[in-house]
């Protein structure tokens, strides 16, 4: 098992059983809620349960998915909660992907001024990128974790029995947090990725802890976001918009999904802006495509996009900010653009998308074309 | 001016207005919105634009009183905030008493995973009370403040000014916080409180700082209410119980009427269970009932009080848990007793307020009596 140390708690990689069972016997919490999901609640709590002597917890279930993920919801949870008798000295289990993790957070965060959770993350989105930085919260008109506080776990138990219980749409959308890693800080895993082709055959564990040591490093030198943890933004002021806009959907988009989409487009962003070279957004888009395919945007709707970005969290004085990358390995933060080229990105995507379905991404000219 | 040194804030006791332009300049905030209500926009805010060279500010206007401090009101202010465009580089100002203080606190500190704020409390109780200690929340499921965080303001400004534009119940119900800081911590106050005789004619800033200056201590030792910081609680678990019990009716008690009422039988407790004089429980119940009247409890309620003692959150293990004194100046922390106990405190209560109204007050022998 490996062990990733902290500022304030540990993150257990492998099999976590034990570690779990000693938590449990040294903190001696008074009551001991798990938070769950249909899903997790079918495929990962007879895992957990087989991971512990006591099964003596307080099951709480919600509805699985992104579009459960806000207040009412919380109220719920909060309802839950109070029925199962917790207090303040009590603990919740979060047993599930960023869903549960964010709002099982949240939840615990705020219920009587804060209760302590632990993470069993069972998504490789989760367990990549949830796991560091305290991030907790809902999303709230349709703006995605506009509401929500910062809070750290006690522990994080990573069990990567989980990730065999999932989708494989479930383990790409992950596998864009690991990209991203590598894009923004570490050229070398860069080149790793693009060995990989069937994303079925690989051994998470190999890219989780150098993936789980970059965000630790990022997040340690800025745990507020004030100024290199924007870093991990890249993608993700385009993504967060495209996914937001999607939520609403009968088939929304995968957090992972859309931040792919946004790193394409922040990729030739970072072009046009920073310099960074058109082969390379050429070699990532490629990437990206043939992993993720393509998803239809609309021209109709890039003036709603661009209204959801600027209603970021991330913004200041109303300006849209984004992380772009330039050369890969290192992240440029607080760039700024026009709108109009922010929809020329978007168009960029929906270029380079038409030609892969139309298998004519061999020679692209992209920036030319739009 | 008097300033209150804590830790990662100042509080400003005084004419404020140069310290708060200061304090503004030297942020330079995005935007500032100030959250108030009908009272304090019609009484308050024309005394604050005064202190002020700039009015450049967002209003956010909610309905006052403690049963709109609940989480449909703070999605109402969430929502404000993100039509006023706020970010997490700007300033919430929650001009008004607890209720404002609280939720606008909670509001700000999970707005966009967390934003400033400062306080300018309007009322006597909020300037005594809710100036120290991070303390931010809302009511849930008719429980006080069951749904909250522990964050600190970048400042707290109290200005005298508007303690002048308070009703005389409003005035009566911040004393009771006065009362209570003297019995737990200083005798010596608790003799001067006693000359007392008109709440009318009292210079509040010659208790304020006293009394601010005790409350500072004990959260200094205890931010989190692990332990000492439970000394605030005298004649709080039943106080509370009272008040969420009120809540729902027509004119529902003021904070510090319940907590009063609550001193009174959790006095009498620190008389049966840790042997507090009687005659010390006598002083303070003919002070108290002097000052606030009496108010009907109703034995067929006490089931229902005693059930919403046992959803306090100060409670552990299920057990109800109370703060006594013995001496007054000194807390006991975390007492407990059986609930037919609890009953006999609120028969107490009922018995002192009855001879009180029948005026048979000058000779109670309550103690044998119930």
């Amino acid at each position: 098992m490996q062990t990733i140390h902290l500022k304030e708690y540990e993150i257990f990689i492998g099999a976590v059983g034990e570690k779990l069972q000693q938590f449990l016997k040294q903190k001696n919490y008074t009551k001991i809620a798990i938070i769950l999901d249909e899903n997790t609640r079918r495929h990962c709590l007879p895992i957990f349960t087989q991971l512990l002597d006591s099964t003596n917890f307080a099951i709480i279930e919600i509805h699985s998915g992104e579009q459960n993920k806000n207040i009412e919801t919380c109220q719920r949870i909060w309802n839950q909660m109070m029925e199962a008798g917790l207090d303040r000295h009590s603990l919740t289990i979060n047993l599930g992907g960023g869903v549960i993790g964010d709002m099982g957070g949240f939840c615990a965060a705020t219920f009587k001024r804060g209760m302590d959770f632990i993470q069993l993350p069972t998504t490789l989105l989760s367990q990549v990128d949830a796991s560091i930085g305290g991030k907790l919260g809902i999303d709230f008109n349709h703006l995605k974790n506009s509401i929500g506080v910062f809070r750290n776990p006690q522990a994080v138990f990573i069990e990567p029995r989980f990730l065999k219980t999932l989708p494989e749409r479930e383990v790409r959308s992950g596998f864009a947090e690991i990209i991203k890693h590598s894009l923004i800080a570490d050229a070398g895993q860069w080149e790793d990725l693009q060995q990989i082709e069937d994303l079925g055959q690989v051994n998470w564990e190999v890219f989780l802890q150098p993936s789980l040591k970059i965000k630790k490093k990022i997040v340690a030198e800025d745990p507020f976001e004030k100024g290199i943890r924007k870093a991990l933004n890249f993608g993700h002021t385009i993504g967060h918009a495209i996914e937001s806009f999607a939520l609403p959907g009968k088939q929304p988009l995968l957090h992972g999904e859309a931040i792919a989409i946004g790193m394409i487009c922040e990729a030739w962003l970072s072009h046009e802006i920073g310099g960074f070279p058109i082969e390379e957004v050429t070699t990532i888009a490629r990437f990206i495509l043939q992993i993720y395919g393509t998803c239809p945007l609309n021209k109709k709707d890039y003036p709603y996009l661009i209204e959801l970005m600027t209603k970021d969290k991330k913004n200041e004085n109303e300006r849209i900010n984004f992380t772009l990358i330039n050369p890969v390995g290192k992240a440029l933060i607080n760039q700024t653009c026009d709108e109009s080229l922010i929809e020329k990105s978007l168009q960029f995507y929906e270029k380079v998308a038409l030609d892969k379905k139309q298998g004519k991404d061999e020679n692209p000219k992209f920036s030319e074309e739009v």
